[in-house]
């Protein structure tokens, strides 16, 4: 069954899409590994030239191809936020990642159709991965179609997160309950570790704190490889969740994860 | 001036070592994201083919063109230890981020002479990085000249180890003390880390448990970028040391770090 949202998306927004991964990936390898000055902002999180340039070239393309469509980006806030289309772009998640000269951040862009995110790019600009994820359609990395692995149980299961200095207060023995039940715990990876789950070679990635700019994309590109991503009660992420993501290759797994996170 | 072990080095001892790298990388990369049984070694941590084979090739390699010389490599242990020279082998420092498709493993070689490293590399196979050290010389990145950044105290410094949980007893306050006095920490890079503080685009490496195979080939790299790497007491590496490792690109970093890991 292809929902409404499914039926809206059409080809020239792929196509847009691309192109505007393409324009962030141009402006941010020409700052990768360069003397940068790293700003901190309000939430005392980095940020550099490469993503104020990188999300005000994207905003352009958007602009000149679908003015009436909305934006929200990490850097330069939201236009016209209540539109059928709106893109929410992340032109560096992991910039710490990027000014410590690791080349695992990714530049987020999802679209969302009436609240419902209906695409979805993960993009690695130094490494030249993108996953691409679209309602109704299977994800691909390069091109190529992917799967999440089987994965029962936790005590079998690869688990990922940023840091686990990223959960706050209730969450981190939360978190350190999961991380206990799992086989194996990697930390570093930002959406890069999304992008892995779908690809089928990691179980788990479970983060707190994330804004929908973090998430937005994930969903599609997760779903379409046959994983689910949610928040820790189970629900879909929407505008108004509270920023805890978990996101799993496999079902059963899921509801256990949701058990120890609980 | 020059050590002694600094002038035992010869240009074919640095020729075997980079034939090494590169055997062990056409190893590795057939297996990367392939699907490949992981093995847990009775420390728990993984094995896989990946790492099996690699290692015996770069022993063949060894063997065919020094059989004088000593082998101690993580996965097929020690062939005449009490040689002259001794070649350390980590045929992939990161397994886990190998399993899990993180291409921020590395080959790890180093070269002993009378159990001083006098030459290391820190490969890695997928990005085709590749970081050179020898006694000496300045160290290099892809065959350009590298060099740490000041950094001349904590609050201004990036931190980055393998994982919080490498830190078992005792050594996980003092490494929480270092973490909270930094700017900024990042996990999950194991070697790859290192090779970055020598390139200059980061500050500080922190960890436990240890090998020697693990370390060796850091400090010729390190040294030679104008680094310093030591335990957590400012003691030099030797084959007694206690696993516990601190790596700065700044001296005056370094002895603060100390102070706070003490």
């Amino acid at each position: 069954m292809t929902s409404p949202s499914a039926a809206a998306l059409q080809p020239e927004h792929i196509a847009l899409a691309e192109a505007l991964a393409d324009e962030a990936g141009r402006v941010v390898r020409g700052y990768f590994r360069q003397p940068v000055t790293v700003d901190d902002k309000p939430d005392s999180s980095p940020v550099t030239i490469a993503d104020r340039e990188a999300e005000a070239a994207m905003r352009r393309l958007i602009a000149a191809r679908f003015p009436e469509h909305g934006i929200f980006g990490e850097e330069h806030g939201q236009d016209r936020a209540d539109a059928e289309f709106v893109w929410l772009l992340d032109p560096i998640d992991g910039t710490k990642s990027f000014i410590s000269g690791v080349p695992l951040f990714g530049t987020l862009i999802a679209l969302l159709h009436n609240g419902q995110p209906v695409l979805g790019i993960i993009d690695q600009p130094i490494s030249r991965e993108r996953w691409i994820g679209a309602a109704g359609q299977p994800s691909t990395l390069n091109g190529a179609p992917i799967r999440t692995r089987p994965c029962a149980a936790p005590e079998t299961a690869t688990l990922f997160s940023t840091t686990p200095d990223m959960f706050a207060g209730g969450d981190e023995p939360r978190f350190q309950r999961l991380r206990r039940a799992v086989k194996l715990t990697r930390y570093g990876a930002d959406c890069y570790a999304y992008g892995l789950l779908a690809a089928g070679f990691l179980d788990c990635v479970a983060e707190a704190n994330l804004k929908p700019y973090d998430w937005s994309a994930l969903i599609p590109v997760i779903e379409g490889a046959g994983g689910i991503v949610t928040d820790w009660q189970g629900a879909t992420l929407g505008l108004g969740s509270d920023g805890r993501v978990v996101a799993c290759g496999d079902r059963r797994l899921h509801e256990q994860a949701l058990r120890l996170l609980a």
